[in-house]
């Protein structure tokens, strides 16, 4: 078994609850990689017998670090429409929720589309060498390749802090829902690009949107992905960051917007 | 009382469960206005004794419509740490949950800084004359005042579907977190620019990020904010759009990031 897979294993239980525990390839600094988080609250609702259609979109709230070791996590259906569906989902440690968040899965149908954002110009991800050379365990779970805005650059204040790479799982494993929200929390945080070294920091809401149906995503292989990320505002101990994720062929999988808390 | 301060109206009965009800000034086609929705969602926490610190992040879920008359609205804080808190919000009517969402709030402090999205040059708001001319009652609870991408325009396909507007309360009223949560859903949807006429739409999840402290929230006034809104992809039923909302001085207040259903 892939250790993506092992780290979203959801045992189920009763109605809606299953049983997880940590894994030590996904570790962070304190506790489990946000985006494995985010995967396994996502994974919740997508083994949920009672799910309609494709994930649109997650927001997760990291309210408090995750222990090493087990954890509960319950999906709730809190709205079925016909064709939408909107959740509730909580992972639950020593009886308290520690992230919780919600989901919203829609039924994708043809209908008239269009792109705004454009693929961008980039070198090839076989030309590119420039890794992340970090010791944390979850960043060895992902292959990194920085074509501009990497961990190794010099303090950028004043400047964009835009960062566009590849990535892809590590090893290699086929792109699905799960694994594409975990992909997308994968950028550093912005602010250690404008400072030019490393901040206390820690996000604390994330929000991930889906622009492609089951069917699409299932197209696009274990192949790297295009990551872009920017941030907007820095100020009063909070910044956003997003980013765009793309699949090499040029297709936009997903979208997020996140909140990080900083001391500086 | 402001028609706003009368739509955002909680009656508290017990421990963070209060009682409003809809006001005719912001109904929009079919139920309550989406931005008057957010707005209650988020009073709720604001006007909670338990909170701690500035709300930074507010994320609303419309799982079905909102009937005229009255609701229940239920704030729990799920997690409060020292300086954070992580709250869910629930709107009920006819006991079944009409809304709900999650806000995040923290205490702001004094730390570095810096702006990377830059205030646009624009045209002062007492230069601009063109309007928003529909019948939508909650359109007339703001004066609109289009600089580009207005309503009125032809279709905009393979074009970016850029709006920039001056917006404000009408009547004025003096800006907070509770008025600026509601502008930020007051962009109309960007695929009536782009298809150059109507469409059936309807968000199903927004959310609002905070980008200043209360004690900047209450130098802005009651004068015109700017707004900028876009969209990155249409496809399969779903549009993304987002928003920013300076102040006129420059300070960006807010940005907020939607999923939109459409049927074309």
């Amino acid at each position: 078994m892939h250790i993506f897979d092992q780290a979203i294993q959801l045992i189920k239980q009763s109605d809606g609850l299953s049983v997880c525990k940590t894994t030590p390839e996904y570790q962070n600094m304190v506790g489990p990689y946000g985006g494995a988080l985010c995967a396994i609250l996502l994974n919740a609702v997508m083994i949920n017998e009672k799910r309609i259609g494709d994930p649109i979109s997650v927001t997760v709230h990291f309210a408090a670090p995750v222990a090493e070791g087990e954890f509960e996590v319950k999906a709730t259906a809190v709205r079925t429409n016909r064709s939408t569906q909107h959740w509730l989902v909580e992972l639950i440690q020593s009886g308290e929720v520690a992230v919780y968040g919600t989901v919203f899965t829609g039924i994708r149908r043809e209908t008239w589309g269009d792109g705004e954002s454009r693929f961008p110009v980039v070198p090839a991800p076989e030309t590119i060498t420039h890794g992340f050379h970090v010791t944390l365990p979850w960043t060895k779970a992902y292959d990194f390749k920085f074509i501009e805005g990497g961990p190794q650059v010099s303090p950028l204040e004043g400047k964009p802090s835009q960062t566009r790479m590849w990535i892809r799982d590590e090893p290699p494993r086929k792109l699905d829902f799960v694994s594409l929200s975990s992909i997308c929390d994968s950028f550093f945080p912005r602010i250690f690009l404008k400072r030019g070294y490393r901040v206390p920091i820690g996000t604390v809401v994330l929000t991930t949107h889906f622009h492609v149906s089951q069917e699409q995503i299932d197209q696009v292989g274990d192949g790297h992905l295009l990551g872009v990320a920017d941030a907007k505002t820095y100020g009063k101990g909070y910044f956003d960051q997003s980013s765009e994720l793309w699949s090499k062929e040029g297709m936009l999988l997903a979208t997020s917007h996140q909140m990080v808390y900083y001391k500086e």
